[in-house]
């Protein structure tokens, strides 16, 4: 549920402390297949009788993701409301506007679609829901608050937060994106490969690295685990096949459904783990240099995965993609996201500054990465 | 939730009506480490103030975990009852005692100790304390009961319990075992592998022949999917190395924590694909001829694995397991479970009459299996 970001070398359970426990938690059914949303829409009746359509403005419409999701609310005699004003980084005014248009409406729970951040701001705007008279303002600040129930049906293969706890919103008290904090598991996750089957070649590596990251950032992970590890395994003997494809770009409806299930594996992952580096800094670079999530992550990952060269956990996720040494893995990253990134001194000292200001509840996690260290993994991502 | 029995060859997807979905559904938290009870003991405090104790006579008594339940429960102020009279194939009878002896004790929640045996049982008695007024042998009956909360806490490394919505009881009406058919997932399950180290030999191996079992009949299954297939090869590729130590019967706190980990990928996959006709078969056997459930199951095995010689899964499962052919897993079954089996030809015509007769909301399922195959399972079992 928080975000974890340590150096350490010790990822093996006999290196770590004796004491110490793992948990395995993903209460979300996830239901795969073609056209899954209307056959299955059985689970959606026992969320409620009335939902909020949380989407963005076009994707939902091209993809075919919103006629499905009112298709299958007819056929359960669900009534709905749409809010389709939801951009790739929703701030917390978004969040409080979807809530207060609608909170007359009898809402008992709600369909998210599209890219992670529908479903993002669906959780946090289900918070609103369930807590009356809580601004989401309040909520990022308070803890252990629950959701209504989402459904949440994802259009890319990416995010993964189908299948997680997490709602990462802009805050611009701290001046990045950051988790809500409150544990938001959709109850049910439907993954229809059909919806990603048309994205554009350069918008589905962009996402598809989302997916990919998140298998990484769990695996080399100090909260990772034999449970977490099993399920980002299968995620990389996944992308093994799938990164000759993605290059070249012509993906079959099977490939669609492999990558769909990465995702989800990524998203199982990081609930397990929390995600690390990579996208603790990449926030930063979103909220204030306007780069895609995926691209800021990306700009990190140089300098992130180098610090585990010689780890065995690394070599072994290399072997298991099929790649011989951590440079072909950084030359693939290098060629497929084309970001640019140019930082100030000063900026780099702020943004430093505001990774180890802005840690909250995670500050104790922090001891070991030092300022120079966190200002070096910028210096690294400059292009 | 349901048992499904079938023969069929044709496991892989695209052997499969294209239309086909799959799903992944487990809902409990996963808590495992030594005393993982008494150290996340405030998982217990959201369940409820008041407990019901459900365990066997002896064994949770031996092996620690019934002084590490009430150590937990003091520590978090919860209050609580002991029921200790589950044996190892509860009736309906000792579930409607369990329920009337604490009816008017204001219990929230249970949590469960022992066995496979207390844990099914605790789910079924749960299912009473949510549904005043329905005796446990209407709940046979009926569809979609809920449970009270229930924490599983396994002393062995074998039914998975912790794991499934599943309550295995004895049925008189039927004369068998057969599920509850209500789904009442664990909220939280605790594998302390402490629990299991000091199981004698013949016994551990005989617990974990079940784990195992359902690994094997959860991949060699219809309802498999890619998802449930990662979790039964991260527990064959456990067996691979636990093999050879459980022939020896020389287990550390690392093997037992391996073994806990399987039983609970056991359950994980079977909770999404059901048992097979081993499981179906067997307890029939364990009704009427009082054989453990390992071994009634494990009897049924030889003739089971045979229908799937040259199944890819199959192979793919001995290729894991580091085994050469079928005959040397059907081999070390043979030499590990020592049981015996007489069975008269009336005996194999009712068993089988029993087994087409009682399969109840799953009967459809079953159109691929004849009498005569049944029959002939049965005829092979016999030692």
């Amino acid at each position: 549920m928080i975000e974890k970001y340590m150096f350490n070398y010790k990822l093996h359970k006999e290196e770590r402390n004796l004491e110490e426990f793992f948990e395995f938690y993903m209460p979300t059914r996830i239901v795969e297949g073609n056209n899954c949303l209307v056959e299955k829409s059985r689970y959606l009746k026992r969320l409620g009788k009335k939902a909020l359509i949380v989407t963005g403005e076009n994707s939902s419409k091209l993809n075919g993701s919103l006629d499905d999701a009112l298709e299958a609310l007819e056929k359960e005699s669900i009534g709905y409301k749409i809010f389709d004003r939801i951009d790739d980084n929703p701030s917390i005014d978004i969040i409080q506007t979807a809530f207060n248009e609608n909170e007359n409406e009898d809402i008992d729970f709600i369909v998210a679609l599209g890219k992670g951040a529908p479903l993002d701001a669906a959780k946090a705007i289900g918070v609103l829901f369930r807590n009356r008279g809580i601004t989401a303002k309040e909520a990022f600040n308070l803890q252990n608050l629950k959701s209504i129930p989402i459904a949440a049906v994802p259009t890319t293969a990416g995010s993964g937060s189908e299948t997680t706890p997490y709602s990462i919103i802009s805050d611009p008290k701290s001046r990045t994106k950051k988790d809500l904090g409150q544990e938001s598991y959709p109850k049910v996750a439907y993954l229809d490969p059909r919806y990603i089957l048309n994205t554009p070649h350069k918008e589905m590596i962009q996402y598809t690295f989302d997916a990919f990251s998140h298998l990484v950032e769990g695996y080399l992970n100090i909260s990772s685990s034999e449970f977490s590890d099993t399920l980002a395994e299968k995620g990389f003997s996944i992308f093994r096949e799938m990164l000759p494809k993605l290059s070249v770009g012509d993906l079959t409806i099977e490939d669609a459904e492999k990558l769909m299930m990465a995702s989800a594996l990524g998203g199982m992952v990081i609930s397990q783990t929390g995600t690390n580096l990579p996208h603790a800094l990449g926030y930063v670079l979103t909220y204030e240099k306007k780069m895609p999530h995926s691209y800021a992550t990306a700009a990190i990952y140089k300098g992130y995965l180098e610090i585990y060269r010689d780890n065995p956990k690394l070599l072994r996720m290399l072997e298991i993609l099929g790649l011989e040494k951590l440079e072909d893995l950084i030359g693939f990253i290098d060629v497929n996201i084309p970001y640019t990134l140019e930082l100030s001194e000063k900026e780099i000292h702020d943004f430093t500054a505001r990774m180890l200001a802005n840690q909250g509840k995670v500050k104790n996690r922090l001891e070991k990465i030092s300022r120079e260290q966190i200002s070096t993994l910028y210096r690294k991502a400059l292009k």
